[in-house]
């Protein structure tokens, strides 16, 4: 999925993942994903216009990140889009992302906390619990959302 | 600096940071600024064309993740580009993303590795040596890059 210049057979794996996710719409579609979205429908939420939105999902699906099933939605198929083990593994980029964003353009109404589910306590690492120093995944972590802080959310995967 | 969108007061730190990192180049001037490069034109090496890396670096320094500094050119003053704290703290992000590059998007060609300086170690984590546990920075890291297998980099910092 070549965005503006191809990086995708660069040296660098910087250039190469930029290649794929240097988007922000693809971005937020990753964060969408692991908050459960599945379906054009809840996508939309983003805000993002709908021809947009149509050429990210299908080029996230064309690059690996999502996968595309179809389920019976009545008068027609329908299609969910669910991460794949690669979409997954780009977990890291998104908590390196919000880690930065507590830390450099924080806000008085709510901080976001990656919390390793073992220890119920939370991580200051993109990968990592900081507590019990084992790699976290997406299966090991939930977010407090600030517009939720109550509540813990388990990821998808 | 806002993309397309604008993210900067928004209540997700991910979004927040997407709304700065979120663009291809300036996660690719950042992997640059790691590596030394300072001026103008060490940063066209990228490929970029010179109004793009204008606007880029003009917006990465109102964003506060460039510094410009003044020295003597001969005829004229010229400036260069020095990574502010901020800008260094976007090192897991990069790392984030040579991680998940060299692992779902492979080269037979060399690998990148990220080196803890204090024991000599590859890490597979993007802010922590996978070996001593301990959190790692720009000032704690070499990278070992596939077209200079021989060299460990130190980063700027």
């Amino acid at each position: 999925m070549a965005l503006r210049s191809d990086w995708s057979a660069d040296s660098c794996p910087i250039a190469r993942s930029v290649d794929v996710v240097g988007d922000p719409w693809v971005l937020l579609v990753l964060r969408e994903a692991f908050e459960g979205a599945t379906r054009f429908e809840e996508f939309r939420a983003l805000g993002i216009a709908d021809n947009v939105l149509s050429r990210r999902l299908a080029g996230m699906v064309e690059a690996g990140l999502l996968e595309r099933a179809t389920y019976d939605g009545g008068n027609r198929p329908r299609h969910r889009y669910l991460l794949t083990g690669a979409g997954a593994d780009l977990l890291p980029v998104l908590h390196a992302l919000a880690l930065w964003g507590e830390r450099h353009r924080p806000r008085s109404t709510g901080r976001m906390e990656l919390v390793h589910e073992a220890c119920g306590r939370p991580t200051q690492s993109a990968d990592t619990c900081s507590h019990c120093h084992v790699p976290v995944t997406a299966a090991d972590v939930s977010w407090r959302l600030p517009k939720h802080p109550e509540a813990l959310l388990p990821l998808a995967r």
